[in-house]
């Protein structure tokens, strides 16, 4: 049965894992200070046209928001999200345990707005409550939805004028960037956040993703807090081979186009058989709104998630893509979705 | 210049990463649900004599010590450690993040006593101070020493009658289970610990070290844990795939012997040379007490810790060996030390 | 200007000041462990019908929700509260300080129903989640509404068979239980709940809030809490005394009743002047929805909140009432809310 | 059997509550905005020479530690503190449950020295550790000592130099004060720290403390952390009234300065009787090494600690005196001291 379900079902691309084999004994210092590390992340200030910028790498996106909000934030400070951010429902309550509340706002598309920003400003302004002062981002979002140009410097000049930091995660930056309908550049992310991460982990390495504080003054101490919960590997060549191999030479962003151009075509082909969309996505997440007896179909042939129930008779599911999707199974799950649609 | 500074200069065992290009493309499920994690999983459990064993892989020893004890304690409960302990003096405070104090026990060799436990129980025996909980081992030690059958015995026992947890750091427990003079057996670990980690970072994996604990009840919820804390790993297949290929053929003892005896070869021949020793050490580490000015003339070639000034002459330094170390460059080393000594 | 604003605007009832001064110089043992305390913990024993409850005296309710709920939850557990609740609104985030997640049940008149508690154990179901643990409810409610003895029957017994606590927030337990429409004992708040405190500062105490676990078992080391949060006071007589003053003659639920009264008579007289109320109360806090030109006029005379604008004309207001307010007030008040409604 | 055992064993000075009395039904706003906080605070501005200083009132000394700590700290941060510090050995771990480690430095006489505070520095050098961030010294100390100008300034300067806090606790800042050997000012307490707290409770106080940051930037937000923490009283008039009693008219120093005087009545009888002692007290404690069939004996009549085995014949024990203490009690225990002696 072949899987839609997430972007982490396979391995890491053949690159990084020949290169993982060609360095293997080379020896190297420890804890993020061998060379590869080191080569990535200069390649990686060189893109984000930044040489001011701290990078640092880790293993996994929860740990990346853990780590990174508990640096930021003083006791009594608090995290703004969308209801749908990955910290609010998927991180067993990670940014609360090590403090922080954090403060939903409800949306749709997975975005949100200076507006609904500006009014939890007014709800929450004084010591009987947390106070406000970082607004979580996801890019894409965990609704495949991805923010604009406009958007996203909004939301930058209004974190700016109420001292609030705008963090981003990029758990699938690579897939918002690629998406036909972008127009935000990778070094435009550097511009208008003031700490985002790169996630390698759904794009092509077999783990890892890059934090990255725009300015290096947010970045004080942080490989105290790196240690300390625990996210500094031993061998941090791992990671660095992980980041050199995807960015020397864009290979993070063609992997992350071919996921979007196959869920494209899966959604392209919903479109046309009539289906909606619980959101509108153009990366690598396809939400359609299928019949029930459609998706019990399809389930015998494909796994992939029921994500909400619409009404009695259809569901929205959840398809992912990835660089590893094989291109024949999309479509001859398209054929399927067509066939069985009659 | 070639580095005894570590065990952790080099990559991974060729199996691992051989078996990390055979299954890349497999689908698999995340979160450590993937074939291989279960397979690792139940060779463990079988080597260990012990179905009721519940084991997680997570990515380091750090990581492991702050999660597994944020896991077991309550908010006024502490952790018993020699002070020579990881979670004491090299962990950015990690334990203490977590909301739990560490009680030192000076010592010389690494090793803690029940004595020295009882004492403890003795001065922390009112509200007014913390609770003892927690008794952190190490095996080896992080003096490179080792407990024997009846020194962990009693132990455990002590523990048991006290209400305490044993937990046993084994980021080095290979080089403690092949030194040419432990009796203690893998699955001895654990009858004789409430929990303890497999550490394979140092002994041939990229990362990852398998916590173990030896009976279920104490791991209720543990799971929760792995992800709040950031360590569950999207693709845990490579976690998996380290542990299944380190003990499906016992490839995890064998290269922690030949590491063994590489370092016993170093510390014989300083004895030959008629030096003394800040530890007595048969697994990879070595804590030579050499005249200063041989230390400048081996630094020139050798990479490697000085590790405390003894006196104005003399200091001890840490050499390391490691599954990967070569056999040559030892020998090479030997010559040296020999002939520098003139 | 007479203040309806709060019940702590005066300080405390003669009863228990003279009591310090006839115990002043009377020397007793520190920390809790002196005669007034143990008595007074007798006394709340006997009628709570509990000789198995384990009594603790602290300073204030914000201190009481915070270091009981870091006592009895593991680090992965949450809370479940109605989104009015004192620790969701009021704590300047205390509980997530302590780790741990507050789940909001959305609420018009401050209660929550076991259909809704339901709900989030479906939602709430995984790791990648928190664990629902606690399900944290106020008597009187933060919007003066009260329990049934049939609802708090039925949301024990959904904890019990659901495996989580229940824990009352009594900061207003004696209007709660003196209202005229209340059909639940003091001692059916010990039968019904795990744990619950019984607030003294908003009831004629200068301080205090009495700690209860009706089982032994739910208090284990719960000393070490108290100490470890800072509410342990070194002149622990301070408190004892406020809670044999208040509840050696019953003077708790005397002086509760009379501020239950003094609202009733300011809601009798809003309805007779046809206003509707924003929750419908029996307790000491009233909810009258007001013309804003009345309110404006109101307020040249005595102080209270506008607690939500409803629309353009009309807003709802807090009024409270306390053991310390002066009936004539009351009077003067209700004959200003008629005058000048017309 | 009459009480040295400690300086909270009686309730407050009577000017207090006459005050609470007198006060008891004028309605005042609540959490610290009332006006006998408000004037007590002016009061101990002007007496410290500091129109800067910012002053917070909470209930007591562990819940101060804890909470200015937990304010002033990052989470990698830590605190240096003699080992008879009494957030080392008292405080069940507040220090370590906000997340931060403390440094012991060991001592005789409670006191520390620049030259340790540097030894640490040095050795607490890297993000293995964590990082040595705020000094935590107590005036006097624990074992009654106190700190000299000289003494103060440097260790000031070097706290400013090496970009470290200075917090003094000042449980017992009155009786330091007035030592007939103390050379500080109270205003020179504002100057030569960056924090510190007065003690009301074991000075003539019911309870309260007054946490003074000397300058304003240090205490940005520190009421969100009071009322986080659970320090905020509904009723801070409470708190107020203590310090506007004790320091109108500089109760404060005449109260401590009568507790030296009676504590230095027993030193001098006990070097007279050729006893020595543990530690060269000046304020309110004494610890005069005694036999231990003369402590048997005194224990008869009077109860105290016994602070340390000196010896198989000799311990030392710790006697206290207050405000409250009966001058004619401790008369008859020096006419016990001698007779028993003999």
């Amino acid at each position: 049965m072949y899987s839609f379900k997430n972007d982490y079902s396979e391995g890491a691309h053949p690159n990084i894992l020949n290169k993982l084999i060609e360095t293997n004994l080379v020896q190297q210092a420890g804890y993020g200070e061998d060379d590869y590390s080191t080569e990535a992340k200069n390649i990686l200030k060189q893109k984000l046209n930044n040489d001011d910028a701290k990078i640092y790498f880790v293993s996994g996106g929860t740990q990346t928001n853990f780590i990174v909000i508990a640096a930021l934030l003083r006791p009594h400070e608090a995290v703004i999200s969308a209801d749908t951010g990955h910290i609010f429902t998927n991180e067993a309550g990670a940014i609360e345990s090590s403090g922080h509340k954090i403060i939903p706002i409800p949306t749709k598309d997975g975005k949100i707005k200076t507006e609904e920003i500006a009014n939890i400003l007014k709800e929450y302004n004084s010591p009987n409550t947390v106070k406000p002062k970082l607004v979580y981002i996801s890019n894409a979002t965990e609704l495949g939805t991805i923010y604009s140009k406009n958007e996203l410097s909004a939301l930058f000049e209004f974190c700016k004028s109420n001292n609030l930091y705008l963090f981003m995660d990029g758990a699938r930056l690579g897939n918002a960037l690629t998406a036909y309908d972008n127009d935000l550049t990778f070094s435009d992310i550097a511009a208008l956040t003031n700490v985002f991460y790169i996630g390698g982990t759904k794009n092509g390495a077999l783990l890892g993703e890059a934090i990255v504080f725009n300015t290096s003054e947010l970045a004080t101490d942080f490989d105290y807090m790196v240690k300390q919960k625990g996210a500094l590997l031993s061998k941090g060549r791992v990671l660095g081979i992980q980041f050199l191999e995807l960015f020397k030479d864009d290979l993070y962003f063609s992997l992350a186009k071919r996921a979007n151009d196959l869920c494209m075509k899966i959604i392209n082909a919903a479109k046309e058989q009539g289906y909606s969309f619980l959101a509108e996505t153009s990366t690598n997440q396809a939400f359609p709104i299928l019949p029930n007896k459609l998706i019990e179909k399809l389930m015998q042939r494909y796994s992939f998630y029921i994500w909400e129930e619409i009404d009695t008779n259809f569901s929205a599911v959840r398809l992912i893509t990835s660089w590893a999707t094989d291109e024949d199974k999309v479509d001859e799950f398209i054929r399927d979705l067509k066939s069985l649609s009659l």
